[in-house]
């Protein structure tokens, strides 16, 4: 299952060992040029970016890999293979995180791609073929840019999935600039995206392998330093749902005479709520969640049966049956309390996110890694979106590491061990170097 | 049980009947002077109110009633009895209404008071006391006073029961001034106030009946046109209660690790709205909603488990018990589910306000008065507040008589038929004539 001899391994998981100096290095640097009210701030092509792939440039060629961008500004720190014309193996994640988000969300993928990188070139260990450490751009750009866009910019843009319009519809949030014109200004001519073909295909990527902090408690609640992704969530959602009774006197009115908007869709909530857990029960994997519930502040008042409440739903799964069904049980039971309230909810058409279930022969082989390498592993499902869907989506086989992280993710208080990220990276530079 | 022998019972109707002129004319002047974006504005103590009293003082002279005003600005309009001496009875309401409120909230008692004291007159019965028609001010204080007040300005300075230290606490919401200087721009002198003994008291007051119209839908549902008060809810509310959670990822935090402030408060309003229905089962009076509910817009997103949400609770009923009861329900609910979810609730204590129940004498008077006048009437309970609870609160005699109204009050859709008015007019002048 491995092609490394014994020896090899031993020598491997030596030079992980010494790689950690060139990662707590790229953290430190990372954490203090970047800082910002406590957290860190990278804009998706914005400085904070550039800043990051600046220094990793510079740190790819202290270790002697190659260094390389595509059109759409993504980089690539490439180890040579004995055979540079076969398909490669890319390792990577992205280098822009949140406002005043953590150090870790992202850039721990690409350190640990450069930290394996450098180890096995130390270790004597010529790959098969190519191994690129992917910077990606742009992949919290949820969070940067606002218009028309289909997320994951870096990714999509190298893979041949964006389309033309994004570069005019995707507007930045710091600069009020189009996504091309925001590349511009930082050197990356967004003609050649359009000149050009796919910078990356299934002909040319043999596997993609991700390395992230993991965005929930689970690993932390699990005592697991390390986790193997079954797949990333795909979800249904509701963005502007309403709920519309009416807005009567809360004294004077007798309760069977109401229309209350807020009763209603509090019994759609918990309805919810209960068929989620009947689906936790039964073994399903899901979550749900009402982020936004409110009523008008212009027109609310103690003293008035309250006329309308505003909701979102998020409604996740790996499961695509499990979502798309969970939000026909919550149309079906909206009309039901529909008629029974006299109320009406205008929950508009579920926008339905694709689910994506990682490649079984990667996660088999992450298994039996985790055996030989003495690796406390468990399998985790992803309940945020990531770049390898990207990859899964262009049928590259893809795979993902999770590493324990104790605080969430998006907040300045992500927090990860060294000791963990040491173990998801040898992972990381055993399927690499002996595997993929 | 009446004074009135089937003649004069005969001439006061003919009478009412005529005097409903009066009326109409009055309702069509306030109507077109006081008009704001089809509903009507009469601020307390402000302008729309003055004009009101001007033009209800110019039309009682001209019924032939005695006008004078007390130092809150309220105004009488009275009809002599036979001994000027002997306990008064006092008919009336407020005329000033909410912003963009309906015509008839409060004007229709002033003017069934001049209509029925117009009757009284007209047909040649000298009652046995003086029957004061009130002109309350500030009834709808709510609306236009903020800071610390306790409601029904005219109502309660008149009775002794306002406190000096709110001529300087509660602030007129149009102008900014306190409401000492407020009274000032209308020509009321609040010195007179704190200097001369309260206006009114039981040994001053024999009686007090306010007609007005019904707040809620009841009387409508049951097609009746005028309905015998049982008495006034009193409730039980928070105004800033709180349920805290934890912001999280909505996708990456499995179900069973959140604290989500959402589903919890919608838990305890479904639980409260079933206990709700409980009590209104076995026959207890009760109303309930959570007026306010909202997530906070600068935190919540539809991609984070909710961490905070704030509401209102405002629970009334006619019986002290059962609305204190449900307080205590809330407060225990909350601290189960917090225990379960792992939130924390800040509901702070109740703030109770009492219940009234009207006058029983006055009420059984009213139920032989609509078999003999043939008044299809029922009993009902009031959702709202109203002066007449003032009155009750310092042992004088107190009733009320609801007539029927289309579309709820406080709004400009409110929707009187001026046949009901006469209806409860003819009770009014019944019940002053021949009962009280």
């Amino acid at each position: 299952m491995t092609r490394l001899s014994d020896t090899e391994t031993g020598r491997l998981l030596a030079q992980v060992d010494g790689s950690m100096a060139i990662a707590e290095r790229l953290f430190g640097d990372l954490a203090e040029q970047t800082a910002d009210g406590g957290g860190v701030t990278r804009a998706s092509y914005g400085e904070g970016e550039q800043l990051a792939h600046d220094m990793f440039a510079g740190c790819a060629k202290d270790i002697g890999l190659e260094v390389t961008a595509d059109p759409a500004g993504n980089s690539y720190y490439t180890l040579p293979g004995s055979d540079r014309q076969a398909p490669r193996v890319i390792t990577g994640s992205h280098l822009d995180s949140v406002p005043k988000g953590g150090n870790y969300d992202g850039a721990a993928g690409v350190v640990a791609g450069l930290a394996a990188a450098a180890a096995i070139k130390e270790a004597g260990i010529v790959p098969a073929q190519d191994i690129a450490v992917m910077a990606v751009r742009s992949e919290e750009c949820g969070s940067w840019f606002a218009g028309e866009h289909g997320g994951h910019l870096g990714s999509r843009a190298a893979l041949g999935l964006m389309k033309p319009s994004e570069l005019e519809t995707a507007i930045h949030l710091g600069s009020g600039k189009p996504l091309g014109a925001q590349m511009k200004d930082f050197g990356i001519d967004p003609q050649r995206l359009l000149d050009r073909p796919p910078s990356l295909n299934r002909d040319m990527v043999k596997a993609y392998i991700e390395l992230h902090i993991e965005q929930g408690p689970v690993l932390e609640a699990k005592g697991k330093p390390v986790g193997i992704v079954t797949g990333i969530r795909g979800n249904a959602r509701a963005r502007a749902a309403r709920c519309l009774g009416e807005y009567t006197h809360s004294g004077a009115v007798p309760q069977d005479h109401r229309h209350d908007a807020v009763l209603a869709a509090a019994e759609l909530l918990i309805d919810l709520e209960r068929e989620t857990l009947a689906t936790l029960a039964a073994g399903g994997d899901i979550v749900f969640a009402a982020g936004k519930f409110y009523t008008d502040a212009d027109m609310h008042s103690l003293t008035k049966v309250p006329g309308e409440v505003g909701f979102t739903l998020d409604i996740r799964s790996i499961d695509k049956d499990t979502f798309v069904r969970m939000s026909e049980f919550a149309t079906a039971r909206a009309a039901e309390i529909e008629k029974r309230r006299g109320v009406r909810f205008e929950i508009g058409a579920f926008a339905f996110s694709r689910s994506t279930v990682m490649n079984l022969g990667h996660r088999r082989s992450m298994e039996q890694g985790c055996a030989l390498l003495s690796l406390d592993a468990m399998d985790i499902a992803s309940g945020g979106g990531h770049d390898a869907q990207e990859f899964e989506s262009c049928g590259i086989p893809s795979s993902m590491i999770f590493v324990r992280n104790a605080n969430g993710s998006h907040n300045a208080r992500e927090s990860m061990e060294m000791d963990d990220f040491e173990k998801g990276t040898r992972l990381l530079a055993w399927m690499l170097a002996g595997v993929l």
